[in-house]
């Protein structure tokens, strides 16, 4: 294909995505490749920070004037929201933001995403959670996200596990206070008599992680999904496929962000 | 052309240009082309943040672990310096740096290029400064670069001027200490009996801004060089040419920076 060049030149709006593994990411060459099709003279980078440095991080990027949104990924959806002057409704409710922007003033909004892609992902699969029943692993930022966008979106039930059994059982009182209609309750990892499996941590990312559940085979009626972002087959979504499942892998819910991202960066 | 688009991805190097202000900077487009005819999958985008944020914004940039290397320009070669864990010997000479690198224990390394970038674009236009007389206006970081190279080529003469007096004086003694053989004055702005005069502050890059020095025509045997990117033909520039001068502009000096630079960062 004939396109013109895109060269980053001094007077790119930059935005960056930061997390801690990085390179594994997709939002830059999506991001790079909307910016180019919008004919906006913008860049996507990458920015990656160890978690004793990320405040130091934070407070040098939001001093850069021509950084204009970012992007915020594992480990830091929660630990980010310190940093945020203005914390948008959604964002609030979950305490998590993944995506930030500079406003006018210079003052720092933050809201998050991921529940809304995900759901745009499931749907686009013609997956509806509502009135079925969920298993979700990981009660971090994108698991509580998740949690959040599938009771409202009145699924039927949300059965949460995270390692960090408190995490757990904060997510599950959570969803119980803000979405009455959808049963939450923690317990761990299981898909007997689940529509649903959701892996919400970082479990398959890494080469020789095994499963988030303990169970190698599933029931072909179970939808799996999977939000790490690189493999595109993880462990879990290879196991699915095995076992006859639909599956939606973690660049989905990347893609089903976008536009929603795009709108509130004011590009789109 | 009919070109690869290139598009940055999660696993980009990213390199960055900081200064203030940073929409005319040249360095981001030449070292994406760069970049791209190297095969490399590198970023060069620019950093605007204000004085009062600079050592934030340095310390925040310097925690990001797949930043590789950053560029600096006006107002920040000399405050940079205390960012620098190794600053190399042009670099401690001058007191100013404007690259730096990561080095893979992490640390920063830090040198000056401005002086062989100035060189470099005189030679290619065939003015050779040994023995010749220059006045230099401006002793900031680049200035500081110029003045030295000028002295390892052996100028005959140079006479310095910066509206900050001590500054100027300083560099004057710098060069009359390090350079036996290029004789060191301070005075004001004069081109008389001068072969070249050089614009190493940022007076013409603000609409409105009028020149440097106090006089509107020259000898047409004058060079006129000024480092100020943007715009390509400065009112200083504009003067030297209706005077009939050979004349370089900011764009030609980064242009003789970035094989240096590029080697700098292990690029090339």
């Amino acid at each position: 294909m004939d396109v013109p060049i895109h060269v980053a030149d001094g007077a790119t709006r930059v935005y960056g995505i930061i997390g801690d593994p990085i390179a594994q990411v997709k939002s830059p060459g999506v991001f790079n490749e909307r910016f180019r099709a919008l004919g906006k003279n913008a860049v996507m980078i990458p920015l990656q920070t160890k978690p004793a440095n990320f405040d130091a991080c934070m407070r040098g990027l939001k001093s850069l004037v021509n950084l204009h949104g970012i992007l915020v990924t594992l480990p830091y959806k929660n630990s980010v929201v310190a940093h945020v002057d203005t914390v948008l409704p959604a964002a609030r409710r979950i305490g998590a933001v993944n995506a930030l922007r500079r406003e006018a003033d210079g003052r720092w909004s933050g809201d998050i995403f991921d529940g809304q892609g995900f759901l745009s992902g499931l749907r686009a699969r013609d997956f509806d959670p509502k009135g079925r029943s969920v298993m979700l692993v990981g009660a971090g930022g994108a698991g509580s996200a998740i949690a959040d966008a599938l009771g409202e979106a009145e699924a039927a039930d949300i059965t949460i596990f995270d390692r960090i059994e408190e995490k757990g059982r904060l997510l599950v009182e959570k969803i119980t206070q803000t979405h009455s209609k959808c049963r939450a309750k923690s317990s761990e990892p299981t898909v007997v008599g689940k529509d649903l499996l959701i892996n919400a941590t970082p479990v398959g990312m890494a080469p020789g992680d095994g499963l988030p559940v303990a169970v190698k085979s599933f029931d072909a009626r179970l939808f799996v999904a999977d939000i790490v972002p690189e493999p595109e087959v993880t462990p879990l979504l290879a196991a699915a496929k095995n076992s006859g499942c639909r599956t939606m892998d973690g660049a989905a819910m990347v893609a089903g962000q976008a536009d929603a991202i795009l709108r509130f960066f004011g590009l789109f």
